[in-house]
């Protein structure tokens, strides 16, 4: 299957097809980052424009080193020292940096739908870094890169979600992705972070932390994010550590060979204790690696470049 | 007519001929932009820096663009985080990335004349991004080479500038360009925003947006720089806009094929409304584009590039 | 004698041959920054990331140009807007980035070891750009360097060093690197400052700049850092001046030829005089010049590059 879409906004809207399609791609090119010079010419002469009007150090560099391997010129454009604060909108901020020729806006906002919202004004491809609590797709793909590495396949995986499901844009996007190509997701936490509208997307809903890893394939930890959350959402971080967290001695309840994901940056002795998350099932450096790789994947197919077999 | 100057400071000080060698440049660099590989590779290994001591993301951004697509290395010293904060002169911190082997210094200074005493200091090529109220010479470039795109010409025209006069080096900086290449200026606004010392630069005064307006070829809007005065000058936002805001009805006195400019970014519903703005006789996002271009031309001419004929 | 270190971390544990091998590197790479094309293509495809924790523009931008002159490709990780912030770990983050196929990692860091520490968790080669009042190796380097461009040679050369030897990273590296090389080394600045410990590193303490200065082929005068010090130190700045400060005056009792030397950003008129700052003896701007060149050296020969002989 060819690659047609100009934008990527979201997974809800790809098809199977579409999304393996990436995966296979961005495996040639995490190839790339192994090699002794980590660069190749794709994008020699294109713009990207790095967007980020919500702060994000990790997935902003991720992106630059994308874009920079492929050999396009990025452009960092930090919102606090914009003009936003003068006022302008996202919709002239956004035309005025296309006009300088963007190839490409890479965007984070802090409002679900920015990135479509762009999508329909502008000419340059949009990649969505993550839209309020919506989604964030290049998360997906990379945990989905990672557990599709790591197990051999997707189709048929037992994989549980653990955490800020509600506010989490990586969950959502986790969901999208892992629905669509087979695998059976549980989502797991405390019922004010796990609302029961999540079953309608296909997942399983459990507020218990050894039925949700039971059997599981991959266990996926969420970050508790306290900047996204306005009232308390649980008593405290030692009650959701007690009830959520994951040590050793959790661990036992999944498959021995059960894989765990962390999107980052993790809160040791919250969500996951170091025992865990420095242990032989961790992959949370590999899905940085794997996100890179993704990244570039996601840039070379928009801009025309053709999908790996 | 060779180029023969090592930096551009100013419009004031250039001759016609210098400012049309520029123009004519930058035609051809706007050709590069629009091209697959948007690159050239002019100043390959040569350094420049943005020094910007007061803040602008959009000319920033736009001189960083215009130096990375002729290939050279550049480097973004932004003062907040630097030397500066403790108490080091411009002097010594320009000498200081001089010594980095800089080649060119692009210097944005709340002070007026900061630009020209660098570059009695310095052996760099120094480009002055706007100077406090005084000049912004690439803005003043990019405004003729749009105009002169979209007439066809300068001379004979009639051109209104309208709004805060007083305080604009984008104003000044137009009025030594246009008036060097042959247009009749008008300029517009509060009595307070356009004194009448003005008119030694050979411009028409007006006070009265109709008059001002009436067979006008080009409008050229400024944006009410809330951050760069003191005072009141204007009792509010509603009256300027009441007085002196551009929307459908007030643009009839133009000629029928008036064109609208702003150097962005745009306060809509006060200077200018959104009909008009977005509407056909706009050329503000072109103006953006051609920032860029006419920056490529000014760089590339003081590094020693020959001027198009 | 062909190089085989890894990270570069501190010069107390270089050997002398060591030391020489890196300044006869930067001697070739000085030459690369006077040609027409500043660049060589030596780290083409590596990733240099600069995780400055504690910000310093100048250092920072050196290591850049460093990295963009030898063709490697530059992250700039900022702590302010980082994870850091949301309380991850220094060994977190620095893995996380390594992670993205860093190659470099070159770290400024309030705490003294932090370097050390991250070459024990890290794959990357670790640079210490400055950790705490510790080391900052490649400062002492490019002052040995300039030393040795000035002089000719570093053995038997009589070297005092003036003002806050307690709290600085730059005297301790130059202490290291000069007794290795065989100059003696006097060190003034008021007994709070310079305490008597520091003989054991094979100095002369001294209290009194016109003895300290007596005879010196070289004056290193260092930064009064109000940042560093939590308690006053010494009376008055007036005071430092009076004592300790460098004018015309005072260095009639140096050699004739005495090489007058600091870290920058001077504070002119504290600790030492413009008529000094700016005259002929003074090396300050070509220090600026020849650390690009030693941290050019310096990445080269840890990525395997040959040692000039």
């Amino acid at each position: 299957m060819s690659w047609t879409r100009k934008h990527l906004l979201d997974l809800q809207s790809l098809e199977p097809e579409e999304i393996l399609s990436i995966l296979r791609t961005a495996r040639e090119f995490k190839a790339v980052g192994e090699r002794h010079i980590k660069k190749v010419p794709s994008l020699r002469g294109k713009t990207v424009i790095n967007l980020f009007i919500e702060p994000s150090t990790r997935t902003r560099i991720s992106f630059e080193l994308a874009a920079v391997r492929l050999s396009a010129d990025v452009i960092d454009f930090t919102a606090e020292a914009s003009s936003l604060r003068k006022g302008e909108s996202l919709k002239d901020t956004a035309r005025n940096l296309e006009a300088l020729n963007a190839d490409f806006i890479i965007i984070r906002h802090r409002a679900a739908g920015a990135p479509h919202f762009l999508s329909r004004v502008l000419d340059a491809h949009v990649v969505n870094a993550g839209d309020g609590a919506h989604e964030h797709p290049t998360q997906g793909l990379l945990d989905l890169f990672t557990i599709l590495e790591t197990k051999g396949r997707i189709e048929g995986l037992q994989v549980a979600i653990i955490g800020d499901i509600r506010y989490s844009r990586v969950a959502r996007s986790n969901i999208w992705g892992l629905t669509k190509l087979g695998a059976n997701v549980t989502l797991c936490g405390p019922p004010t972070l796990v609302p029961p509208e999540f079953e309608k997307l296909g997942c399983r809903i459990c507020h218990n932390l050894h039925d949700a890893i039971r059997d599981a394939d991959v266990i996926n930890l969420l970050r508790i994010q306290h900047e996204r959350q306005r009232r308390a959402m649980f008593p405290s971080l030692g009650e959701y550590r007690a009830l959520f967290g994951i040590n050793t001695e959790q661990l036992k309840a999944a498959r021995p060979d059960a894989t765990v994901m962390h999107p980052g940056p993790i809160n040791r002795g919250v969500e996951v204790d170091s025992e865990v998350a420095d242990g032989e099932r961790s992959v949370i450096l590999r899905q940085v690696t794997n996100g890179l790789a993704v990244r570039m994947a996601v840039l070379y197919l928009l801009s025309g470049g053709a999908a790996a077999a």
